[in-house]
């Protein structure tokens, strides 16, 4: 059995990662495009195959019900979209599990006690709209058809006009929010695009939390001098006082249990060689399970962009972009969870979710559960993403268990 | 007489100012363009007014002599070409000063002993062709017509070619080399480009040092991961360990006295905020007026690379882009300086140059001194750039002074 869900599973990937604008670099899966809809079309034939009653909705996810006892459903998946230039399992392999799970099902003609429905999402990871969560936020009514309006890519089309172009009806976006009393619960499996699980050899990573996470940018001024006619005592340089501040940064975080602090973007004006930086502009992006220790961090940071800009007479300014609570996943899908790994003797570990999902919305109003699986070298968002068909075989199995066994 | 030096300097300055590329933005003058040759034809058609015998050499100079009781000269002068967008003052106020100093003479019928050459150099910023000097090393005969050929501006025309096409003779370089026993000295008036003089309000700076430049590009290696799903004991950040090297480097020149240390330059890979940077390319420029500090600087810098990288197992490179040696200026000419000032009564101090001048080359083989006027604000390389017209009048009487007394 775990032969063919492997083979199965690897199959439907390989189909999938065709279905790119970037032929040779990567997957790049935009929602509303017309590797979007050939990749819709794929899962919804690939489900009637199956036997699963198969429809859009009005986001765009592709849904394949199978009725259980109950008209209450537990929902399992995850996105089909992808960033520019992504790998072929981030996203698309949650969705292909959630098929195998059905398959299975259908296959011992097991009727479970909830109605499964297996979703592949659209826009969770906002690269064309710079949004996300676009179809868990509809199912939870959280959409309107002004945000449709505002949001807008790159070339200045709006999400309403993407959907319109691609046959949606982006008036009736409030058609796809969902009676929540309907939905027993949501499991996504996922790749964990980390490196934790591979270095420790484990087959599943039972997410506990997925993190919270703050962004800021930080605006350091100096004065534009030149650089060697400018004694040291008579010089506000902007790149001196802002890596005094971003050398700690890294260090703050180590001080909490599983924070991270990020700073990925750096940019110098006039990033001249021959002078003195008159600024410096700068990211900041604090991640950790535990919101005191974000609060924490952000404010030890402060503390020291204050005491360092005051100490250097330069001038400073921070604004917030991002601002999102940690959140539990559900204790007993959890367990459910556990006691198939410890069953099947799949080895496993406890672990937080770094990056947002699906999940992250959909755990704050339905029971949550993550399945992760490993990745190679820890890599994700890029073409070398990996992970071994064999590991998303066994979190099918996992998940399968969690259905039948509820 | 002051108040007609200072009528004349600005006349001079002004008309000067217009011979630019970006009208209404700074004075844009680069070698081997309409506007030098505008530039060149001003200073030398104002020259001949004055009395002077006129010519422009083969590198482009404009030369006005004035026959002294020897045939040995006096160099007085600066450039006439500018940075992108740069004032109305680096250098070209230099020339105007020069030719106000023969003028005077003149105007006195006084023959000085040495015969008098009133020059405005060319390209002695490298802005066009990331060279610089031009002038002062044809003189030095420190140009072949290999290195015409060889140094191109972004368009990627080479000085060989802009000779031709501004109509100078590139292959005839070598004629503009000089019999260094026909010179007696250079004196070079120039706009500090720093804050000092003004700070400390004085008319005058004896430039003592041309202070030695280091310049150096350092990269970083670190590894792209996800900031969110990569716990900090796994990840090789560059920008972490970029700005732990970076924030130390300013510290390390205090330590020594005139030092300067600068970063003015960082460029991150890939700059996103939620990816561990992978690369951070960074540039280091190290002043001293004395050699073994600015080696001291730069090993104090090697050593914190080396144990910084090892320790984030991250890698490293470095590049030397620049090494010029400190030079002195003539304690003879300084003496005199400084007796004009007392003379005069002109408020002055003993400084050192931050910036290389046509002074740098020419110093290592001909009796040099640099006469600094302050800079509004230390503005330099700017619209802003200021000096007092009644600074440059001060100047020029102190060169004359030089001049007739030696």
């Amino acid at each position: 059995m775990m032969n063919e869900i492997k083979l199965n599973i690897e199959k439907h990937l390989k189909t999938l990662s065709g279905f790119t604008s970037t032929i040779n670099n990567g997957v790049t899966r935009f929602p509303f495009t017309k590797e979007a809809k050939e990749a819709t079309e794929y899962l919804k034939s690939e489900m009637e195959k199956i036997g699963l009653k198969t429809r859009v909705d009005e986001s765009g996810a592709v849904i394949g019900r199978l009725e259980g006892k109950e008209k209450r459903s537990i929902i399992i998946g995850s996105h089909y979209d992808s960033v520019k230039n992504g790998g072929e399992f981030d996203g698309i392999a949650g969705v292909v599990c959630g098929m195998e799970v059905a398959r299975l099902l259908k296959e011992k003609d097991f009727i479970p006690k909830y109605s499964l429905e297996v979703i592949g999402t659209n826009d969770e990871e906002g690269a064309r709209f710079k949004s996300g969560f676009f179809s868990s936020k509809a199912m939870l009514g959280q959409l309107s058809v002004s945000d449709l309006k505002n949001l807008k890519d790159a070339d200045n089309v709006s999400i309403y006009d993407a959907m319109k172009e691609y046959g949606l009806d982006p008036e009736s976006i409030n058609n796809a929010a969902r009676n929540l009393d309907d939905i027993k619960g949501f499991i996504e499996i996922h790749v964990e695009q980390g490196p934790v699980l591979e270095k420790h050899q484990k087959d599943i990573g039972i997410v506990d939390t997925i993190v919270g996470m703050q962004r800021y940018m930080v605006n350091i001024d100096g004065r534009a001098d030149h650089a060697g006619t400018t004694p040291m005592d008579m010089r506000i340089d902007a790149v001196e006082v802002a890596s005094k501040i971003i050398s700690n940064i890294g260090d703050f975080a180590r001080l909490y249990k599983d924070a991270v602090a990020t700073v990925g973007s750096i940019k110098v004006l006039p990033n001249e060689i021959n002078t003195i930086a008159e600024n410096v502009a700068f990211s900041i992006d604090i991640r950790s399970t535990d919101q005191e220790s974000i609060d924490s961090i952000y404010k030890k940071i402060v503390n020291l962009i204050e005491q360092t800009t005051s100490k250097y007479d330069s001038k400073f300014s921070i604004t917030n972009t991002l601002s999102v609570k940690p959140i539990n996943m559900n204790e007993k899908l959890k367990e459910r969870i556990e006691d198939s790994c410890k069953k099947r003797k799949f080895s496993y570990e406890h672990i937080n979710s770094g990056a947002g999902h699906d999940s992250l919305p959909m755990a704050e109003s339905v029971d949550t559960a993550m399945i992760f699986v490993p990745s190679k070298e820890g890599r994700s968002h890029c073409k070398e993403e990996f992970t071994n068909y064999e590991h998303l075989a066994k979190a099918t199995l996992v998940a399968l268990d969690v259905i039948t066994e509820i």
